[in-house]
């Protein structure tokens, strides 16, 4: 397994008139969750996209238990519980303390540049494995 | 059923630097269908509102299937398949002409400004079975 | 000059928790207000940037006077008051009804793929002249 | 006069699909920096919000120089040049290390729930007013 936890302050931006964050910002916490992982296990994002690969979203899906608001401070809980392969599935969990907030998955795949899906490159699934089989938990 | 269909136009700011739809924007074209739908049916969510209730985000996926692009012409539609309850459930598709981009599912239900589960009240119900009963369809 | 007028109609994600749109999304409004006004002189923006050219934001500015909130039907008025050169210059205006929410300006240049500030075309600029000397006013 | 740095890391959804972060969210970090930055004079934004006072933005410009790109670590400068007032005025730089990347400015003035117009708390004013007689500079 891989386990990381991230940070995050919730921004004014990301509010609603309800008070409460707008569910879409989860997904891009998810992301900014991905990318610290990535950098973590030693294949920054920036890195890919240089390789001429793409990592797509290709299905998402969260479920809201209680509101993030202004100003909180957030952990984001980031699981690879499946050993990875052409696709990647994460999990998610969005905590305030010990509450639990909202969970969440999503599902990648390997695309070229024209949309293509591709195999992932051996030297990248190696470090995903690698830090998969040591158990890697991580504050990043 | 209720199946309404509404329009976007992918805007510059929705695109990031994939140069497609980011897809957390998908989620905030649902809404927008959702209230049209709302409008449509003689419930404006703006009226719901001003009663003190909410109708939140319980659940939310998605599942990306071709890229939406900057100036896209889209057609969003809306379903709701199962008669309604005290949770309502929605689906999507997004649509490019003939072409199907990604389809969602969203679940929601009532609740009062303290975050407190509600009972929907009685004549918004029945507006939205009413609906439902008729086998609604509408561009919105 | 040039006076175009464009609908929005404000979504729920683009409220904070003050009840009112954030402040940052009137740029992207002012935005879609010059890309429908390209539309209307037959210069479509996906056109532009099909030739390798960009039009990026040099300068921004917004004053806000009164809020814009969920669901308000709003016109955009954009206005191009100086005659085109190398450098572009916009004013907006953002209504609801007869009451001024707010103003704002936007400057652009042309630009290449690598950032290398261009001359504009003489086709593109002999059409928004063309406007300009017209008088061009047009809801978009 | 007050000077804060804070630090930012871009956000894939923050880019557009010309590569770089889109315009507008230049002022969502401007607005995270004056958050901080009132947070290391003792004025947590969100208790000045519990006493009924909002500190909406009234004006804002920004000059793009050069863009900032995905993942990019960036600092904003938040600079307060003029003794606080009624009004309160910001300036702002946004740097890729020793490259300015960005300036800004916003202007604010304290308002009650009702959006009428208010006179600065007394505490609030001489907290200010010390970090700034005190040349305040911060990494926040």
């Amino acid at each position: 397994m891989i386990h990381t936890i991230s940070k995050i302050r919730v921004r004014y931006a990301e509010t609603d008139r309800m008070d409460v964050v707008y569910h879409s910002n989860y997904l891009i916490w998810f992301e900014t969750a991905r990318i610290l992982m990535l950098d973590e296990i030693g294949i920054p994002y920036t890195g890919i996209e240089k390789r001429g690969l793409l990592l797509p979203v290709l299905t998402v899906s969260a479920a809201y238990k209680s509101p993030a608001r202004f100003d909180d401070r957030l952990e984001v809980h980031l699981y690879m519980r499946e050993k990875p392969r052409a696709r990647m599935r994460f999990e998610y969990e969005v905590k305030r303390g010990d509450e639990l907030l909202a969970t969440g998955e999503t599902t990648h795949g390997f695309m070229d540049l024209k949309g293509k899906g591709m195999r992932p490159p051996q030297d990248l699934m190696e470090k995903i494995e690698s830090a998969w089989e040591q158990d890697m938990t991580a504050v990043v």
